[in-house]
């Protein structure tokens, strides 16, 4: 019976049998150690008499391994295994393309990503991916807790969702199809079945641009519900989901922060909100600009951290004109939305708001932008509207991006587990 | 403040306010009532004095409504709304294409789904996806009790992933690329890095038949993980996760179990397994057959019936010739593999088995089959196990599959929200 490598201190004096993969060997001129490492962290092995068996065991080679825990307090979790029994589960490994057992990655992004297969058991790049899937736990978790339905929404869609821009086309039993660029559609239309939904999925964008924020697929994490006064509704949930996804990757990736060296923030429980005209002012922008500027997003997260002790920051009433069509309008004045961005250090993290709920207003905000509420692209997505939609918003956080910012990595890669961009479609 | 339907009747004798979709209007000589639909339930709403407010209010219109809870044995759940205030909150919504308020749903399911964005506000078609909602989380929370990682892997891929049938091909920013068949090389990558690993995601088959079982994008369940002896410990992973998607079924979708008139199924903590040579004796067909016919498995499907009184019934041992080439064989007999398929109610509805995790298996592997181990298709697949793979294996359901058979679906479709197939690209 196998038991975990973090178990092995409760067990001094037993013997035990353990299994992972060869990390490193050291020898010394009496004895030879072999750290083993598996899911739940490092092991360390004394070999005494019979060394020679280490030369068949090359880094990364996976065995298991029998043997007597002893203390000793140089060792990890100050227990190892003597007296061991090492049998090979597989053939000698070959050494990996970067040194797994180095404490730090000894490599650039672009062989880590090549490399990804094996480069992803570095203890430094796992973590990343660690805390992705916490931060999954958390989202999922909290709205859970708050009377969501879970949807699953299709990929492959007959037109493009937003715009016929940055959209992967393909060909679908002989006819043209695109990959969805967001659920929009699709889980706004489920507020009129189950009032309250989430979806976690893929989302593709043919991004022509090499930048270090934007992925050809990333995973979007959205959330759509009714009922809902205004966006400032949509922004308190997304604070209680915020929260929950912080709480989760402190419980369940707590070594991986450790590892990274990443503090968690705090959300406050009221984020601070400034409207995108105090925020132009604030940045000292043209307040003319249609839009905040990286300068202008960088100040106004220092001027959250500064006045109110926030990582976070809204701004809402985005200009309409730089939204989209279903976005619902700023009552007082309809030059502004009620839609916000929320800032993370400084940088958009979330977007969200208010939709628009009713089918006359759709049928204008379309006639507005020059389309038609008639054309195919809309007909199922405007069906809901027709009969009876709630006052509804909702928002999307992009995992990869959420999961960088938290951990200060630089570029979306470092925190993907097979990142697809312009130039990079494998492994 | 808004409460909730099922809300109602623990507030009898308050003034409240409830929220929802007009989902019938009945009007009597004296008296009228409104029944409000939300996400919780349905909720009787009397109207004495004008009534003539009723006639703007169509069925699916949005109304918020305050007024006092009365108990009433008549009403659901034993009380009622009385001297209601009604506020619509949207424009009269149009006449469905469905009639909602019907108990069973009045149309074909051609009609249901062209129809699916309000059609699925049907309580008895809504039902099925509060079954697979229920069954994602059941499958989720096992396995994160059982120490899996969740891991989102890319469905843009360079090559097809099992075999070139069936696959979508798109253009990636003017080369070729495809949509994903499945998880299957990611999954058992990622068992090098976490050894347990779970998927949730889309998979996309180009099926050019036209079935009730097949869909061009689906659902995938997909689990890997490693240390196992051989395929029977996937098969027992596999019972407890089956189990615990049952429970959660059961205790977060009764209300949809219910309405179905579904009852579950008890899964045996060891189900019955037979060995693919035994159970083609067992079904009378040719022992040099190959694969399992539908009536095979029918047979088969009613033996566990009635010798084990199960509905679930494993067959393991299927012939290597028609198993994929990662398939790891039976040591005794490399005729057969370690595989299965579980069987639920006479159908294939998972399958799984143990593969291979010696570089030099593949290398044989592939060599049989008169491919290339050198091939680009494979090559960051094979970078895993030339750097140390435990023995491991996995399975993979699928979801509408599997919600179809529990609720004795006909056709996959109508337990899917949105489908697609041969003839669907919308809504």
């Amino acid at each position: 019976m196998r038991i975990l490598n973090h178990e092995i201190p409760s067990a001094v004096g037993q013997t035990v049998t353990v299994a992972g993969w060869v990390h490193r060997r050291r020898r010394l001129a009496a004895v030879s150690f072999l750290v083993l490492r598996d899911r739940s962290g490092l092991a360390q092995v004394v070999l005494k008499g019979a060394q020679e068996q280490l030369d068949e065991l090359s880094e990364e080679t996976v065995v298991q391994v029998t043997g007597t825990v002893a203390a000793n307090p140089q060792a990890p979790g100050g227990a190892e295994l003597v007296d061991p029994l090492i049998v090979p589960l597989t053939e000698p490994a070959r050494t990996p393309p970067i040194e797994l057992w180095r404490p730090t990655v000894g490599a650039g992004l672009p062989v880590v990503l090549d490399n990804a297969p094996v480069a992803l058991r570095h203890p430094a790049v796992r973590a990343g991916w660690e805390v992705a899937a916490a931060a999954l736990h958390g989202f999922r978790s909290t709205l859970d807790g708050l009377d969501f339905t879970e949807i699953q929404t299709p990929k492959i869609v007959g037109t493009a969702t937003e715009s016929g821009a940055n959209v992967f086309a393909l060909d679908y039993f002989g006819g043209p199809a695109y990959l969805a660029q967001s659920p929009q559609f699709y889980k706004q239309t489920m507020v009129g079945v189950f009032e309250r939904v989430y979806e976690v999925g893929p989302v593709f964008r043919a991004e022509p641009h090499d930048t270090v924020r934007h992925l050809a697929e990333y995973v979007s994490l959205d959330a759509e519900f009714g009922f809902i006064g205004d966006h400032r509704d949509v922004l308190a949930m997304l604070r209680d989901v915020l929260a929950g996804m912080l709480a989760a990757v402190g419980s369940r990736a707590g070594t991986a922060l450790e590892r990274l060296g990443v503090e968690l923030p705090e959300i406050p429980v009221d984020v601070p909100v400034l409207h995108f005209s105090e925020a132009l002012k604030l940045a000292g922008a043209d307040p003319s600009e249609p839009d905040l500027s990286p300068a202008d997003e960088r100040a106004i997260g220092e001027w959250a951290l500064r006045e109110h002790g926030s990582a976070f920051v809204a701004v809402e009433g985005y200009p309409m004109v730089k939204r989209p069509f279903y976005t619902h309008p700023q009552p007082s004045d309809p030059t502004w939305s009620n839609s916000f961005d929320l800032l993370f250090r400084g940088v958009e993290l979330v977007t969200g708001g208010q939709r628009l709920h009713r089918y006359s207003d759709y049928v204008a905000a379309l006639e507005a932008r020059g389309e038609s509420a008639e054309a195919p692209a809309y007909s199922s997505y405007l069906q809901a509207f027709q009969h009876g939609m709630p006052p509804h918003g909702g928002f999307a956080i992009g995992l990869e991006r959420f999961v960088a910012r938290l951990t200060g990595a630089e570029n979306v890669r470092e925190v993907t587990l097979f990142p697809r961009d312009l130039h990079r479609l494998t492994p």
